[in-house]
């Protein structure tokens, strides 16, 4: 298998991205190889310690800054790191591509280049949450921001064939995000998708769920449009990181034994509940293997993001996504309703 | 000043609630009135210890369940406790009213019988967040989840009027809820509020705003839509118990005394982050004080709630949101505009 990075993606740039990709030759079969993409001089030097001679380097002289526009910037650079490794995936020059820079580029160009699979209708970023029930998968968290009924069923789709095949859960519970009301007052959108995941008796559809849900053990994946998806993705992140300086303050007024004592324990927590862990999202729903990593990632979400999409290639994702939208009944459902 | 507290209301009524109510009573002024409404018996016989002569009660034998639909149950029950309360209001028999019930319900009953504001479109619900970086205001959290730009507008100027006056933020910092790539993709109503928004120069308005700038201090106020405010609201709630769910268990793991001692800490935080503190969340925009507490509302709450809706009448909220709204040209602007 062929796996090309985004050298230059992300804040940690290039040394933590290189870094996370030599950590998994090790876990990788023997014939797999890494295609590292972004400014060749920088990243030959950066690689001239590499022994394992199982990684190359595709050029690509241009930067796609974290903040820039997403689709202008991919037109005004196409020589960008990210568009680069789209058209190797397009090519199939790469079975699968990771990038850690901007997500809305990554997310265009990927879309542009490795189209839809089968049967998708519009794809979505899949994130896992780890939580203390286990971990929750969340689609869409940014891809598509003005939902129809029919991606959401979809979303459902494919977030659960993920969970299953990449998470090993068995038979995963799904939920729709709504509010508690919403039942009798009604979003329009999420009453549709729910009558579709009702109609699919494959699905284990646990109807709505409610914001806190997510860390109560109802379910294993949770679909939402893209819009409320990221508020979720970035609330959780922001709150984690104030509750984490909120103990950090309290405990330094305490004695400052006591807050060290406690070091061993924050630690662990960040360990166990670590998105990192998890290695980015993939873009579920394009024909390729699309893995978007959060801009703080190190090495070893580099290294995770790999072994992922190794899973995710090797237990063939997209396959069993179009199988199951070829046989579902769902989609012909909306074309005559809507 | 008369205050009506629904005593049937939430999951610890009526004991919290008069208990509540009755710890109110030394810190309000010496002419203020408490009413309680719920099951005459039932509260008569909790009160009867009361010797400050200041709480009286009016009948409502029926209460509306925490999971009953809003509107059929408001219907079916006109003598719920939740029911007889908005009439109260309505009828100029008390000059603020608070619940701790059925949240649909209270909306429904609130907005049915007060009215809006002249000059309110939709009434909001606001939550005050306490976070490390001090209070954050966000409306609208469930009260209205088909937003027009006019709506959201409008909860900027309500929640920073309250924010200034009741939680004397001077200046608050104004941030409308958006994902990273909105800018350039677009969430058209976001959009078009935003334009509001800028035109209005009173306002501090600080532009978009990210999930995870709800707590790093970036705004005062935030606003969105019912949908997302609600998600945020409730994500927060489950993920903050998840997270000391997780630190406890993690403390389990090591010596008990550790754990003991790290017991003051997080009933510290608990103490300085508790939305309890804030006493309810006020329906902005209708035509009195109606102010809606959490279901698990303990008697601190109410006795919070009970002050807030104090001070928010003292200070004349309404009149300020109703003199800001009709020198607006905003309003103006959207009725030609969509």
């Amino acid at each position: 298998m062929r796996i090309a990075i985004d050298a230059m993606g992300g804040d940690n740039a290039p040394d933590e991205i290189i870094a996370g990709a030599l950590e998994s030759i090790s876990l990788l079969d023997s014939d797999d190889e890494l295609i590292l993409v972004g400014k060749r001089d920088l990243i030959a030097e950066k690689l001239s310690g590499d022994k394992t001679g199982r990684v190359s380097v595709v050029d690509a002289p241009d930067v796609i800054g974290m903040d820039e526009k997403p689709i202008e910037s991919l037109r005004e650079k196409p020589k960008s790191s990210i568009g680069v490794l789209a058209k190797l995936a397009k090519h199939d020059r790469a079975d699968a591509v990771i990038s850690a820079g901007n997500t809305g580029a990554c997310v265009a160009a990927f879309q542009m280049r490795m189209r839809n699979l089968p049967g998708v209708n519009r794809p979505g970023i899949a994130v896992v949450f780890p939580t203390f029930e286990g971990p929750v998968t969340i689609c869409d968290v940014g891809a598509n921001i003005a939902c129809k009924p029919i991606n959401l069923y979809q979303y459902a789709v494919m977030a659960r064939i993920y969970s299953m095949h990449v998470l090993g859960i068995e038979n995963p519970r799904v939920g729709i995000m709504s509010i508690g009301e919403e039942e009798a007052k009604g979003n329009e959108i999420v009453r549709k998708a729910k009558e579709f995941m009702r109609a699919d008796t494959n699905m284990n559809f646990v109807g709505n769920i409610e914001g806190r849900d997510i860390f109560r053990g109802v379910c294993d994946v949770a679909v939402c449009d893209g819009f409320v998806g990221n508020v979720i993705l970035k609330l959780t992140e922001g709150l984690v990181e104030g509750l984490f300086k909120a103990i950090k303050h309290e405990l330094m007024q305490e004695k400052l034994r006591l807050a060290m004592k406690f070091k061993p324990v924050m630690k662990r927590i960040y360990q166990k509940y670590d998105y990192n862990e998890y290695g980015g999202a993939p873009l579920l729903g394009v024909n390729g293997t699309g893995v978007i990593c959060h801009g703080a990632s190190n090495a070893r979400t580099i290294r995770n993001a790999i072994l992922k999409s190794k899973q995710y290639h090797r237990n063939k994702i997209n396959d069993k996504i179009i199988g199951y939208l070829s046989k579902s009944t769902i989609r012909t459902a909306d074309e005559q309703g809507s």
